[in-house]
């Protein structure tokens, strides 16, 4: 069955609190080679048959992400081999 | 700089009530042919210098995700080219 993966991240302009605690937090842990985080949503759809991008596009335009603020990005994935049963 | 994408998804075998939630809006929506959908965190880090592998393996097993109940997929992408400048 293919996989879609769908990762809904905030426009650059938009500023990014939860990016900005995170980044704090690994400075104070020590990883000070970590420079800018950007937090976001990622999404695994399972899709029967073959998927169809446009349908898929604005799923994750419109329904997964908030297109004001937000930006998607739509990874189709290989299909996945179906695990061969132990019978 | 290099960015380094992490992906921090529940266990399979954990309870996914917002990924429940969202399927069942999207076949409300008549969005029949997504069978599955499993939500997560998308982080974007951008790192000094060469990435040190293990470290960002530490911080996103250990900092971004809870181990107990979610695993994470790690991905080194290329140097961004720097943008040309205007002048």
């Amino acid at each position: 069955m293919p996989r879609v993966v769908v990762d809904v991240v905030l426009k650059p302009e938009i500023s990014d609190p939860q990016g900005q605690a995170v980044l704090g937090a690994l400075g104070r842990l020590g990883h000070r080679g970590v420079t800018g985080v950007r937090q976001g949503k990622h999404f695994v759809l399972d899709v029967e048959g073959t998927p169809d991008e446009a349908e898929l596009r604005e799923i994750a335009e419109n329904l997964l992400a908030n297109p004001v603020i937000e930006d998607v990005e739509l990874h189709l994935e290989a299909v996945r081999p179906p695990t061969p049963s132990q019978g």
